[in-house]
């Protein structure tokens, strides 16, 4: 676990997957992490989803790496010929894929001696990662400098996020949200008022299409609850001078 | 449309949205074009995810669109003060942003006199842009070089982009799943022999987590029907000749 003096506080995830970018595939684990990131306090700044290709991976890591505190990777560690991000990772930080010792022997407990170079290849971590271990899979994801690579698969991703969590954020961050059933036009002016009096309170509008009537909704999010509180009642004070009019 | 000699064969998608980094709003918009690029036979490379902040939108944007033939924006053109891409545009494009007059036209028809500032302001498109109009909303949105901005709301989002979908592809990837009981280590090295075989078919496999067993999907994908199908055939031969083992 990273120390709390240095916890990070904005993220970005990467996405590694052919199958999200045919369409294939509707992108699950980056949605998890971003309700993760936001309960735990960390802003999450960017989701990049690219294609199982080398050099696309090792751009988009270090751009973001360098950009943001800490980076999360998704996919790409099986032992098939689309799985190289562990190879990416380490060509990024210019070092060796290492077999982890200790995963070793647990495959050798469970399979004997046949281990074969599937299993091999994805108990290979860069050299001075440190392992990411969950109840899910023998394999470990790996840590390394300020990136977390983690396996695509939804239920063994969401186990190894969990155990490193503590890494991030710090004040959670709290959203409350208000139905709306008046033109965004109506109000966007006196929004922007609101937002201006409260820069530590995020306000978002999001409309649906609702047949000829207008609806959706205003979301405000923040750390501090309490001015939380008032940024919303300021919202519901403003909505209810707006006199209904035509959608 | 763009014509025929130039028809979009890479694209990336920008999606901007806070509401999707929070973790409160699953993405659906880069899933939809993801699927509609695949079955028109345009590569999609890259989807990236970015607040609403100026700075970070023109900096994706500039970056995707040196890359890609073709870039699709989704969200930030609504009426609200976090709706800003489309001054992220004109100032990336180094234009202004006009009223588009038809647009306005057609507002004074619906509402009289009565246009509001809001409304106006959504009737902005960047200089030298062309207008992209659907059924589900008075509001263009805009193609402007080889970026095409869209609305947010998923309705209307699909609406605006069918409307250019020819612009994009040639002939259609075609897609085929083959379920697996198998551990992918057993068959990893095999696969890539095909995959090495087959190079104009892209051979993703994609495991689940189901209890002890092991499960999952080979998928193969490819322009051309024949080399899909024997390919298709070569992994059936190669899954058929493995002996069942220990999970």
């Amino acid at each position: 676990m990273t120390s709390s003096s240095t916890l990070h506080q904005t993220a970005a995830i990467l996405v590694i997957g052919n199958e999200v970018l045919s369409g294939r595939t509707r992108e699950a684990n980056a949605y998890l992490a971003a309700q993760s990131m936001f309960k735990r306090g960390c802003k999450l700044s960017e989701i990049a989803i690219v294609p199982d290709i080398k050099e696309d991976i090792i751009d988009s890591l270090n751009r973001l790496c360098q950009r943001y505190d800490a980076v999360i990777t998704s996919g790409g560690i099986g032992p098939t010929h689309d799985d190289i991000t562990m190879d990416a990772i380490a060509e990024s930080f210019n070092v060796s894929l290492l077999e982890h010792e200790d995963t070793i022997a647990k495959l050798h407990e469970y399979y004997g001696d046949d281990i074969n170079a599937g299993r091999r290849r994805m108990a290979r971590l860069p050299e001075g990662a440190a392992p990411i271990i969950c109840e899910k899979s023998f394999m470990p994801g790996a840590h390394i400098g300020n990136v977390y690579v983690l396996a695509g698969v939804p239920d063994i991703f969401a186990s190894q996020l969990e155990s490193f969590l503590d890494d991030f954020g710090g004040k959670p961050y709290i959203r409350h949200e208000i139905e709306v059933n008046i033109p965004e036009s109506l109000f966007a002016r006196a929004l922007e008022d609101i937002q201006s009096q409260f820069p530590d309170v995020e306000i978002g509008s999001y409309p649906r299409l609702c047949g000829k009537k207008a609806c959706g909704k205003i979301c405000l999010s923040a750390q501090d609850e309490t001015r939380l509180y008032h940024a919303k009642e300021q919202v519901n004070i403003m909505l209810n001078s707006i006199p209904s009019t035509k959608p």
